[in-house]
């Protein structure tokens, strides 16, 4: 599959990689400088390339949308036409500050989103585990028990898209229902982060979902 | 330690009875009957019984709240003092009809309580699991890997508690911060309620947090 990554930062440019190394044809675009798209590309080893988010729209059939909240409509913007296309959506809806969410409780940053594309299938996925877990999780990938990441959407199509991409990672995809639930999933990414950069231990952590005594 | 239940339905029962089996000596208060008061006390064989929510506070070393969020004021109005006693609670900021939180975002539950009771140490605890889980927790608690549960609060004596006993219940305490963190928890226990009860796999949810790659 060719996926387009909009906005190659921490998550952006590890997804981009990772998807690249798993086999996928990766346009890495919008970071915030040529050199580090063009660096990302070299590092894909044959699997990426540097564009521009125009060019990373072009013939995708999936995008990464990893951008800072701020960023959302100047790269939007940038993309241009996207009907149709699956959008993975990680940017969390944070303040300038990254202190809080912005958007909470009544909606969320993919349901904001989905009504600024609405002719998109947007997916909300990734943005429950800290970028620096991300290798460690691919690296483990054929271990037996994975852990869990959560994605939620309205549209199946691009939900199994999603589901693919997530699996890919080295991740076991848990389809936590429609978009609308991401007022959930985003509230705990906001957790996972406090667990991660507050607590002990590290911040390479990512959280598995089990059931005990059936 | 003498632990108090106000509230104790489908998760005060059952976290009751646990609390019970693992030694310590329960009160079971306001539940919709007598008789199911007296039946938990009795199930609790010797290390149980029934009382009011002023019983159950008496000599408590600490208390669980787990009333429904309408029944809040009710509840604390029957349990009278409470200064210095430790106050589990998993009574999340549900509406009426259970379909929503009423208080999110800027503020939790959790805290809303504190304002009530300013006096008493609350811990925000044991409502990320689903109730259905809890005896398979329990009777999986020597096997290696425990699930995680995670609390918080601003009380550094509480917070022991309440670790010790969500230890005793076959949990893994995971400490994520002060209480304001339960402006997430209170999010993700709605996540795992949706996963729980309108996934696939049935309502015995559990969840694990794991490090990789480090």
């Amino acid at each position: 599959m060719r996926i387009g990554i909009l906005g190659s930062g921490l998550m952006g440019g590890k997804l981009g990689t990772i998807f690249a190394r798993a086999g996928h044809e990766v346009v890495f675009s919008f970071a915030r400088s040529n050199d580090k798209l063009k660096k990302l590309a070299r590092d894909a080893q044959g699997n990426g390339r540097a564009g521009t988010p125009g060019e990373a729209v072009k013939e995708a059939g999936a995008l990464l949308l990893a951008v800072h909240w701020s960023r959302i409509d100047d790269v939007l913007k940038q993309a241009g036409d996207l009907s149709g296309k699956v959008i993975v959506t990680c940017s969390l809806p944070m303040d300038a500050g990254n202190t809080k969410l912005i958007v909470a409780n009544a909606s969320s940053g993919a349901e904001e989103l989905t009504k600024k594309i609405p002719r998109a299938r947007v997916v909300s996925a990734f943005n429950t585990v800290p970028s620096e877990v991300l290798f460690g999780v691919y690296e483990a990938r054929r271990k037996a028990s994975r852990p869990s990441l959560v994605y939620c959407g309205d549209d199946e199509s691009g939900k199994a898209v999603a589901a693919e991409l997530i699996r890919d990672a080295g991740f076991d995809p848990i389809d936590a229902g429609p978009l609308r639930i991401a007022r959930y999933t985003e509230q705990f990414a906001l957790l996972v982060g406090q667990l991660a950069y507050e607590g002990e231990g590290g911040p390479e952590l990512a959280y598995r979902f089990e059931r005990f005594g059936k």
